[in-house]
């Protein structure tokens, strides 16, 4: 077998085998096949794209390319969520405790922040005490406690993806969806989840800018999480404006818990609950849908979640009194506001923009060795639909410094758009793909 | 300006500028572009292609990579003739000294015989005593008395090409219009010719099997050889059977010499004047192909071409007297004949078959730092068309040694097909490209 014949093949079209994809990724990880194969081969995956059987083969390959980590002995359900990433989004923080609420055990294994997306664990990081490096023992020893457990990936898990990620980050080949799935699911399916709901986020503040492309990736998660055996949903959510008020590392700890207390926004609620609903559904808690999230509307109406949140806090080594005195105040001195520029309605937030601002002001990173800030963030007080007369506050902005402040404010101004009549409703949840 | 943007913008279907260009190849040359980025490059011209505009960029930065041959104080016009690969085809060294016979300069730098096609320079160390390696000033000197001169190129005449085409070769990215293109424009405009002919060859025995892929090269050829400012034509001739009588090293010196005798056979004629015609038009000798043919076949009556063809042996320092001493009797002790298997007519012999056996015979090479045999090869005595009894010999074939005479005879009875009648006639010129 030679790895120029099995990129000759992928760049006819052919649908190669898991032997050839064996070869070629495998041997890549071994340092036996060279990268300039490699990155030539996801050229050709790029235009010719892979089958769903292929995909399989090649997150397996990924997957066993490190550790797994063995869950056996944690009795299930075991169900996880993840999203491909947005701005405001911190649906992680309150979904792992409301699900761990029904009686699901949820393994999350996070990200941190990258571009003008948010991570998890920058969030949780924000947090006096919290430790989001956690030991396979610990991880597996707080899941069985709490019910749900957040750590960060180490560097043992899927070291292929690293490796790709790296190449493909260099070589313009990221945008390919059989190699998205099979990065997204080799890190989920090593987390040791049995089912996974996927929130796949179009819009301008997502990885995908327009439905289309993300109904792709979504049916190519779902038929590749299939054809390894994995139950999985699929949920397209809308990413065109920061979903809920906060935007920032503590600013969105914080709206988590308010969330949690039957205190959160709308829209942050409406995707909430919808994705909680699907893990109730996978996770054998529910028949359908509005079952679920019926049930799971009860469940924070008993405030079983908000404890088990607060359980986990301290779990994890963070200090939950010193957590709820900072509420409201654990905020930058750095600060100001930005206000209407104009009367009438506002018709659009842009998340791309806020999400870009956002990275200026601390939230985020541009390279994924920059620090972040705990307290630098957007606190939205306006957002889409509602009126507003000229001068009117529409967020209170927090940057880590008064220079990263100033760059950020104009970027937020430019960010709200105006409309003289209020805009048409927005669709939050397009559709549902899978089982 | 960043190597990625550039490949994203190639992906993408963009053209890119000649910045662009000279930042990705120039630095990959210079050892500061990684390889895995031009061959995701690579990878995406295969599917995106490039304007003649690009290719002619690509071919300039590529010959710029080396050294150029100075052919100033050479009095011209200069024209050289290419082909892209053929089995028997050894119209270069008939249509050197034919050329060099109307007052045309014809400054060639060949290559080795890889595949199943021949090489001129094998052909010409056949010779006794022909130096196949000359300096440039010996090149300049023996291009200035003896009209033409042959050599092979340095190693320092477009490394760019070499570099490239290793990369290109292990990562599927040879079939590539436009980098075939520059890989072959860059090694003919360093040789230093004012004007170029293209023998595009399509068929089972060339790189192009079929004519509309010899067509499309031919004219990415003739855009970019004119966007550069060079003079060319292209002719797209056929290369399903061998051309001539002859494959092999000696063998084909013998009937290049034959056909300057003029007692070539009609299809090796055929091709070489036409080709011939076209270097007379371009050199500004003859008004139009078919008054340069009939100024070609007048030289060849007059036997100035073969007292030329001989001159250059000599001064490239060949032994006349022995080589014509060498004539009909230079022949591995190796040998057998093919016998027809059957009675009727042969109504094909494959080109592609008889040159991967003569690849086993020692006529060609598998490798490039494999030898190849003066002696062996094929003497075709019948070919397509002709009426043939069962038995009746149709080639005598020479091995390097036993073995691998005993390899080829079997595919090279398997390379001729018989029909009970006389086949359609076939076209060897099928068009031409360009001024």
């Amino acid at each position: 077998m030679r790895a120029v014949d099995i990129i000759m093949a992928k760049r006819c079209g052919k649908e190669l085998s898991p032997q050839e994809i064996r070869f070629l990724i495998g041997g890549y990880v071994a340092g036996e096949i060279p990268d300039y194969q490699v990155s030539a081969w996801a050229m050709a995956v790029f235009f010719q794209g892979m089958t769903p059987a292929e995909t399989a083969v090649l997150t397996d390959v990924m997957l066993k390319s490190g550790e797994v980590m063995d869950l056996s002995g944690v009795p299930g359900p075991l169900v996880d969520k993840h999203s491909t990433g947005g701005v405001g989004d911190k649906t992680s923080l309150i979904l792992a405790p409301l699900a761990a609420s029904l009686g699901i055990r949820d393994p999350m294994m996070s990200g941190r922040a990258l571009g003008h997306t948010g991570g998890t664990l920058d969030k949780l990081d924000s947090i006096p005490g919290y430790r989001t490096s956690l030991s396979a023992a610990e991880f597996k020893q707080i899941l069985l406690t709490d019910g749900f457990a957040m750590t960060g990936q180490t560097k043992d898990i899927v070291p292929a993806d690293r490796l790709l990620y790296a190449l493909r980050d260099v070589t313009a080949t990221v945008e390919s969806i059989p190699l998205i799935t099979a990065s997204i699911l080799s890190k989920k399916v090593a987390e040791g989840a049995d089912a996974l709901v996927m929130d796949v986020k179009y819009g301008c503040g997502a990885f995908m800018k327009n439905p289309e492309d993300a109904e792709k990736l979504a049916r190519s998660l779902v038929d590749t999480a299939q054809a390894m055996g994995k139950k999985i949903i699929a949920l397209l959510t809308n990413m065109d404006e920061p979903l809920g008020n906060m935007v920032g590392n503590f600013l969105e700890v914080e709206e988590s818990l308010d969330c949690l207390e039957g205190k959160g926004p709308a829209d942050l609620m409406e995707v909430t609950l919808e994705l909680a609903a699907r893990m109730a559904v996978l996770g054998g808690k529910a028949d359908n849908a509005a079952a679920g999230r019926a049930l799971c509307e009860k469940a924070l109406a008993g405030g079983k979640p908000r404890e088990l949140f607060l359980a986990n806090i301290k779990s994890q080594g963070g200090d939950v009194e010193k957590f709820l005195s900072m509420r409201g105040n654990y905020r930058s001195p750095h600060s100001a506001e930005v206000c209407a520029l104009q009367d009438g309605y506002i018709s659009h937030i842009d998340a791309w923009k806020a999400g870009h601002a956002g990275v200026d002001l601390g939230v985020g990173r541009n390279r994924t060795d920059d620090p972040v800030s705990p307290t630098a963030g957007i606190q939205f007080l306006r957002k889409r639909a509602d009126a507003v007369k000229k001068g009117d506050p529409i967020m209170i902005v927090w940057g880590k410094d008064g220079a990263s402040l100033a760059a950020a404010l104009p970027q937020l101004a430019e960010a709200v758009e105006y409309a003289p009549a209020p805009p048409p409703a927005r669709e939050l949840i397009l559709k549902e793909i899978g089982a």
